[in-house]
C-alpha cells in the first residue's frame, strides 16, 4: 500500500499522485475547478454557454483539421485556452479519475492531431486564417506560446494517463520548431514574444528525457534580448518599416527583450510573460547548473517581490502594457495585478524553491496563492476577476477611464480567457506546491491536510499532515512507515509568523538549533509513532509597506496566518476611505460560519470621519470630528462576492 | 483729471480703462506678461523662435489672404492663437500704450482682413485646406471657437483703440455665420463644439449696440442639445455612420449637448468648453433676465464649485476628454486641471457676479486666480503648465502611462498653445476682475493696489485701493472727488478670512450690520477725507476637503490668505508622502525675500516616516518609528521654478 517515487535531486515539486489532498481549505476551491470551472470551460469552448461570448476554441481545430468549413476565431492564441483545459483536466484526472471526462479529452486530443499539419506544426489561427504566414510575426503573434501550453498540457496528459497520443503531437511540433528556430544560416535566431514555452519545453524532457527540448529552450533563453535584435529582423522581413502596434515606445522591454536575459536585473514589462520567462530561466538554471542565469534570477526575484509585489501578491503596477513599472510604484486602484500574473508568481517562486529551497520563495508562493491568485475565482466558480485591485471605489469604475481595466465585480467569462483556465490548472494540481523532496529530505512548503508518498533509504514512506490550516495554528505531522527511516523533515517556518512552537512527541524542540534558510530541519530515523507539532501562532498582524511606497504611506494592511484581509462596503457601509484604525485598537480575529459560506473575520474599534458639520461646502477649514466605529475585515481573496461596492486593503492608520 | 464712465446697471466688471493697477503681487505677473510673453508669442506666431515647434498662425493667414504660397500647418483651431494675442495686446495697449506693438497689431488685423472670403467668411484651416467643406464638422472642426476668440479680440482691440478695422472684420463675419445658422429651413440648427462664441457674441453686442449678435447667442445656447440632434444631422450630411473619433461613447457629454442646456445640472464633459458655455450662459441670462437660464447657471456652478473642484480652483479630473468626472472625484496625481479652464471658471465666476453680487463667486474667482491660473506661468514668463497637477512624483510622470499628461516641470511652447495666450489675455486684463460698479455700488471683488475711476450722483469719483494683499493683511480705501459724493461702497469679506475687522475714519465698525452676500455694503456720501480699512487676518489655515473625496482623506492642505500652499521636494527632501502634520503643530508664516524672487513661506515641525528598520523587505509588521521634521511650504502657484521633484498640496495629517 505505501507507495512512492524515487527522487535523484532536489525535485521542482513531488509528483501531483504522490500527494493526497484532503483539507478544508483547499477542497473547497479543488472541489470548484472540478465541479464547475472545468464542465463550464469544456462547454465554452464548444460554444454551448448561451450569452456567453463565442470561444470557437475547439471549432477552430476543426476547421483546422478539415472536419468543419469556416473561418477563424478568437484571439491568435485561441488555442491556448484549449490547452490550458487539457491541462486541469489531466491534473484532475491524476488526483479524481472520470473515465467520461478522459474520454471527452482523447476525443479533443484525436482533433488537436488532425490540426497538425503532416510537417509538425499546429496552430489552428495560422492554418486557418493566415497559410503560408506561420513564424512571421513571433512578437506578436504567439506560435510559440501555444505550442509551450499544448507542451504542457501534452505532459500532464502523459502523466495522468500514461497516455501519448498528445505527447507524440507535441514532440513532433518540438521537431518542427527546431527546424525554425536556432543558430543555423538558415534558421530564425528568434524566440517567443509571449513567453511560456521555455518551461514547457523543461517539463517535456523531464516526460521524454530527450535533451533536445531542453536544448531548444536553452537557445531560446540565450538568444532573447541579444543584437542585432531579433524583432528587427523580423520586421524587415516582413517588409514593415517601424514597429507595428500600440507598445511602439518599448517594444522590446515589453516581452523582457530589451537585453539578453543575464543582464536583466529588473522586472519590467508585460508581468505574466516576465514570470513565464523568469521560470523557464530558472528551470534551465537547475538542469544545467549555469549559475550566471541562477544569478540573474535572484536578481530579478529581488526586484520584483522587493519592490514591485502587491502585498496580496499581485503584480503589474499598470494597465498599460499589463506592466510592471518602476520601483515602489504600486497604486492600489489603477494597477492591474492580473491573476495570471500572480499564477506566475507561483510558478516562479516554485522554480526558485527547487533551485535553491529557501523560505523567502515559498513565503511569496504563499501569499499569491492565498491571496491574488484565489482572488481570481468568485465563490461560486462562476466568475472571474482578470485584474485584482486593492482598492475599489465603484463610481471610479464606471466613470474614470484610468480605471476602465478594473471590473468591481468578477466577469463571467472573457473573449481574452486566459485567467480562468490559468486558476483552474493551477488550483486542480495544488498539491504540487506543498512538498518536494531530494535524495534524504522532505521538504513541506505548504500547510495543508495531506499526505506524501516518497521513497527514502529505499523504502516507501508516507508523511501525512494534519492541519486547520490557515484557519486554525495547529499542523501536525505523522508517518507511515515499515519500519524506522532515516530522512530530514524540512518544515517551512513561515516569514509572517513572530513565534513558532515545533513539537516532537510532545516535547518543545529549539527552533533556532534547526533552523535553515527559513526551515526547521529535522533529521532523524523517523518511526510510526513519532508526531511532529508545528504551531504557527495568528494573531492580527498590521502590516505596513516599505516607507518608499507612496500608495500606502500612512496606512496599515490587516493579516492573519498567510491570508491578507480587506475591508469591504458590505461589512463597514460606504467611504471606506474615512475609516482610520489607531495603531493601539484591539483586533479580533474570529470564524464566521455564516459568512461567505464560513470565513475569517477580522474586528475592532476604529475611527470615522463625520461629516456632520459639513454643509454643501468642498473645503473648510473648520476642525474636523472622528467618531468612533467598528470595522469588519474578511480575507481580500474572498471580496466581491456580495455584488459591487467598495473595497479597501490598505487603511488609514491615524497615529 | 478725474475720469469715469455712466454706468447704467450692474456692469459686467469695471471697463479696463476705469482701472489703473499699480500692485505688488500684480505688477510682476503684469510685467511678466508685457515683456516676455506677448513679445515672445508674436515671435511664436511668426515661427521665429528657434528650436520651437512651428505655428504656422501668421503664415496661415497670409496664405488665405493670397499673399504667400504653402500649405495650412498647425490645428483646426490655429487661428485662435492669433485672436488671443490680439486680445492680450489690446488689454495691454489700455494699460500701457505701445506704438510699435499697436502698428505690429494693426498690420496682422490688415492681414486678417484680407484673408476674409467676400462672403465674409474667415477660418484659414477651411480656406486654406479644406475649401468646400466649411461648416460641415462643426462638433470636431472649431470653426465657431475661431470666430469666436476672433470676436473677443476684435471687441478689445476696438476698446482700447478706437479702431473699428477687426470689429468690422467679425461683423462681417457674424453676418455670415447667421446665415448659416439659425431656426430657418435652408439653415443648420446647430451650434458649436467647441463653445466661446455665445460669450464672445455678448461682447460684440456690447461694443455695437447690435442685437443680433444677442440673438445669435441666444441661438446657440437655446438650440445646443436639442433633439433631433444637431451632430447626428452633420454626421447624416458627411455620410458618415457613428461618430468617428476617440469620443464615440460620450460624444454629446462631452461638449455639453447631451441635454438642453436648462436641463443641465452637472458640470461634464470638456471643462474648459464647459466654463466657457455656462459664461455665455450667465451673460444671456443678465442680459435677458431669463430665469430659467440664471437657474441652471447656479445649479451648475453649484455641482461645479461643491463637488468638482480642486483646492487650487483646478476643474477637470481626467485626461480622457479633458473632463469633469462625477462628484467627489478629485485625484491629485491624474486630473487634468488644464490652465485655461482655471481661466474659464474665472470668467464663469465674473459672469455669476455680474448676475447677482455673492462673495462665494468672487471667492472662487480669487481661488482660482491666485492658485490654479497662475500656477500655469513659471516665474521667468517662458515655461508653461498646460496640466496643473496637486501631486507630482516624477517617477510615475515618466513611468505610468496615465500620468503621461502630467509635466513634472512646465513647457516652453505647445503645439496646441492654448494656455499661455489665454494667461496672457487675462493677466493682461486682470485690472477688469477687481472692480464692478452698478447705478449707486462701487463693489470691490478683489484687493489689489488700484484705482478705480467711476461716476455717482453724475460726479466722477476715483476710489484708490492701498494694499500689500495677499502677503498684507491690510487694505486702505480713499476717495478723491470735488465734493461729497453719496454711493455704497460694497466690500467682498473673503470666505476664508475668520475675523475680519472694518473701520471708517479710524472707528470700528459692525460688520455684521453691513454684510450682505459676502459683501460689507457702506453706504454714505463719501468725501476726500474719509479712509476705509479693512483688516483680513491671514493665520495659516489648515484646509481638509469634504468626506466624500476618497483622494484628500486623512490629508491637509495649508492656506494663508487666498494662497494654497505645497511642499516641493526643494524643501523638504524626497518621499513627501512620508511627511505628517499634526494637528497640533504649530505652523508660522513669514516672507522669505530671498526664494523663488521673494515669497511667503509656512514653516513648522512635523513627523517623517523613518526607513530605519527597514532592510530590504517590501513589506513588515514591526511598529513603524516616525522622526522629527520641519516643512516648509510654499505658494501653490510658484511650485516648479527649481528643476523637476516631488510635490504635494495635501499633506497628510496624523490625528
Amino acid at each position: 500500500m505505501l507507495d512512492g517515487m524515487p527522487p535523484a535531486r532536489l525535485s521542482l515539486s513531488a509528483p501531483l499522485r504522490a500527494v493526497t489532498l484532503r483539507d478544508a481549505f483547499w477542497d473547497r476551491y479543488t472541489r470548484l475547478v472540478r465541479d464547475k470551472v472545468i464542465p463550464y470551460q469544456w462547454e465554452a469552448l464548444n460554444d454551448r454557454v448561451p450569452g456567453a461570448e463565442r470561444s470557437h476554441a475547439v471549432e477552430n481545430f476543426r476547421i483546422a483539421a478539415g472536419l468543419a468549413q469556416g473561418e477563424f476565431h478568437g484571439y491568435v492564441f485561441q488555442d491556448s485556452d484549449l490547452a490550458k483545459w487539457l491541462e486541469a483536466v489531466a491534473y484532475r484526472l491524476t488526483t479524481d479519475p472520470d473515465p467520461a471526462l478522459e474520454a471527452a479529452a482523447d476525443e479533443v486530443i484525436a482533433l488537436v492531431g488532425q490540426a497538425q499539419q503532416p510537417d509538425g506544426y499546429l496552430n489552428t489561427y495560422y492554418t486557418v486564417a493566415q497559410p503560408g504566414k506561420r513564424w512571421t510575426d513571433e512578437r506578436r503573434k504567439h506560435e510559440l506560446y501555444c505550442a509551450g501550453h499544448l507542451m504542457e498540457a501534452a505532459v500532464a496528459y502523459f502523466e495522468a494517463t500514461g497516455k501519448r497520443a498528445l505527447l507524440d503531437i507535441v514532440c513532433r511540433f518540438a521537431e518542427h520548431i527546431r527546424g525554425v528556430f536556432g543558430p543555423g544560416p538558415g534558421q530564425k535566431h528568434g524566440y517567443p514574444g509571449h513567453q511560456v514555452i521555455e518551461l514547457a519545453l523543461v517539463k517535456l524532457f523531464h516526460a521524454t528525457g530527450d535533451r533536445r527540448h531542453l536544448e531548444l529552450a536553452s537557445y531560446f533563453i540565450d538568444e532573447r534580448g541579444r543584437q542585432p535584435h531579433f524583432y528587427d529582423a523580423e520586421e524587415r522581413e516582413r517588409g514593415e518599416r517601424g514597429h507595428q502596434g500600440y507598445f511602439e515606445d518599448y517594444v522590446y522591454a515589453y516581452t523582457q527583450a530589451h537585453l539578453p536575459v543575464r543582464e536583466q536585473e529588473q522586472a519590467v514589462g508585460h508581468a505574466v510573460r516576465a514570470v513565464y520567462l523568469y521560470s523557464g530561466m530558472a528551470d534551465l538554471a537547475m538542469e544545467t547548473g549555469d549559475e550566471s542565469l541562477a544569478a540573474a534570477c535572484r536578481a530579478l526575484w529581488a526586484n520584483l517581490t522587493r519592490r514591485r509585489m502587491y502585498v496580496t501578491g499581485g503584480i503589474g503596477s499598470q494597465d498599460y502594457g499589463e506592466d510592471f513599472t518602476f520601483d515602489y510604484d504600486l497604486p492600489n486602484a489603477t494597477m492591474y495585478a492580473e491573476t495570471c500574473a500572480s499564477i506566475g508568481l507561483v510558478f516562479f517562486a516554485q522554480r526558485m524553491l527547487a533551485l535553491e529551497p529557501r523560505g523567502e520563495y515559498a513565503d511569496v508562493m504563499e501569499r499569491a496563492l492565498y491571496n491574488g491568485v484565489l482572488s481570481g475565482i468568485s465563490l461560486d466558480g462562476e466568475r472571474f476577476f482578470y485584474v485584482n485591485p486593492l482598492e475599489v471605489w465603484p463610481a471610479a469604475c464606471a466613470g474614470r477611464h484610468d480605471h476602465r481595466h478594473v471590473a468591481p465585480v468578477r466577469q463571467p467569462w472573457f473573449g481574452c480567457a486566459c485567467c480562468p483556465p490559468n486558476l483552474a490548472r493551477l488550483v486542480a494540481s495544488i498539491g504540487r506546491y506543498v512538498y518536494s523532496t531530494s535524495q534524504d529530505t522532505a521538504w513541506v512548503h505548504l500547510f495543508a491536510g495531506s499526505a506524501l508518498a516518497a521513497r527514502f533509504q529505499d523504502r516507501p514512506v508516507r508523511i501525512l499532515q494534519t492541519t486547520g490550516y490557515p484557519r486554525e495554528e495547529a499542523t501536525a505531522f505523522t508517518f507511515e512507515l515499515d519500519q524506522p527511516t532515516r530522512f530530514r523533515l524540512a518544515l517551512r517556518i513561515p516569514g509572517w509568523c513572530r513565534h513558532p512552537v515545533l513539537r516532537l512527541n510532545g516535547a518543545e524542540l529549539e527552533l533556532a538549533a534547526l533552523a535553515r534558510d527559513g526551515y526547521a530541519c529535522l533529521d532523524r530515523a523517523w518511526s510510526a509513532t513519532d508526531r511532529v507539532e508545528l504551531a504557527l501562532p495568528m494573531p492580527v498582524e498590521r502590516v505596513r509597506a516599505h516607507p518608499g511606497v507612496p500608495a500606502d504611506a500612512g496606512k496599515v494592511a490587516l493579516q492573519r496566518g498567510p491570508e491578507v484581509y480587506c475591508l469591504e462596503e458590505a461589512d463597514n457601509g460606504d467611504r471606506l476611505w474615512g475609516l482610520g484604525l489607531p495603531p493601539g485598537a484591539p483586533l479580533e480575529a474570529r470564524f464566521d460560519p455564516d459568512l461567505l459560506g464560513g470565513t475569517g473575520v477580522i474586528e475592532g474599534p476604529a475611527l470615522r470621519r463625520s461629516d456632520s458639520g459639513w454643509a454643501d461646502e468642498l473645503y473648510s477649514s473648520a476642525a474636523p470630528a472622528d467618531l468612533p466605529a467598528r470595522i469588519r475585515a474578511v480575507p481580500y481573496r474572498v471580496w466581491g462576492n456580495r455584488g459591487p461596492g467598495e473595497m479597501t486593503v490598505w487603511i488609514r492608520e491615524p497615529s
